[in-house]
């Protein structure tokens, strides 16, 4: 999405350790405007499948879930975490291993709002090494609830998450896929 | 606001120890377009005042915020907080105790986004003893910017938060205001 591409071009900050601050925007401060279009794209790269609810996890998902959820017309849903939430019967739960925190969080969602019935669209702000959106399909796949597919807003192609998961059969459309950036030079190179 | 009074009557779960849960449309499973008439009905209430920037706290309030923003036609910041941030001259900090989990956040927004030209509205989704008000308050009188207004989705009105902040001259609207709620028959009283 050429828009969003030209945006981390302009705005994004590429640090040393692979490390892409996208603050300005989409993490911290938002433009609204922009996260309407990338709604509307992946309504648009998602038309031909059924969904019947967004899943996302705390909190960066949020904002671009809840504005894509308008074009789709369904709820959103958020997974909580914290490093010590009492698990029991009414939650579905996972453990993710964030890189960013060093640190292991419990992940849950209530059973109320996952089902077998639900079309489930992934969506998040980042796809890295792919942990967040791995415990998001556990808690799809515990609760019956069927993945049509992931939508990301930027991918980082050259960690391993995308390629793992499009290799186990999910369906991933990233709105930008970075294939190589350089902290010296401030390059970066989108797939085409 | 009869639409989100109706729903929280319908909807709302309330607990012991004065608790409501609406966790089936605000703040776990989120229903957007009945954020879109929240956030529209926000725009109507604070339209005679100059708004440059939302702020919200992470997570709850960022999908209220974020739909907000839109008929505001500004961009939304989301402090964030953490057991355990590294406070640096970087950003604007704060501390804010959860009744809920029973801890102390430091709380931080980074100077990039928050400057003595702002004009901020603050949006989160409950008010009821007010420490994340204050501690966004305390944020935006760090760096300058001028509070125009704090809009709510839910204020517990039996509670002091919101007499508080209005005793001190913050402007607080509140979608929905419960004056009392009842665990036992279930009612609930709004103000009128």
């Amino acid at each position: 999405m050429k828009l969003l591409e030209d945006r981390i071009r302009k705005d994004g900050n590429i640090k040393a350790g692979n490390v892409l601050k996208v603050d300005s925007f989409l993490n911290h401060q938002i433009d609204i405007k922009l996260l309407n279009e990338m709604g509307k794209e992946l309504k648009r790269v998602f038309s031909d499948v059924e969904v019947t609810k967004i899943l996302t996890i705390e909190a960066s998902g949020i904002a671009i879930a809840a504005i894509a959820a308008q074009y789709f017309e369904v709820p959103v849903v958020f997974a909580k975490k914290s490093v010590s939430i009492n698990i029991d019967g009414s939650v579905y739960s996972t453990k993710i291993e964030s890189f960013t925190h060093k640190r292991i969080y419990d992940v849950i969602v209530s059973k109320k709002y996952l089902s077998a019935e639900d079309k489930i669209l992934v969506v998040d702000d980042f796809l890295a090494n792919g942990c967040a959106v791995d415990g998001l399909i556990d808690l799809i796949e515990e609760s019956g609830a069927q993945l049509q597919g992931v939508g990301i807003a930027i991918e980082k192609g050259f960690q391993e998450g995308g390629k793992r998961l499009r290799g186990r059969g999910v369906r991933v459309e990233s709105l930008a896929i970075i294939d190589a950036m350089n902290d010296e030079t401030g390059e970066i190179v989108f797939r085409q």
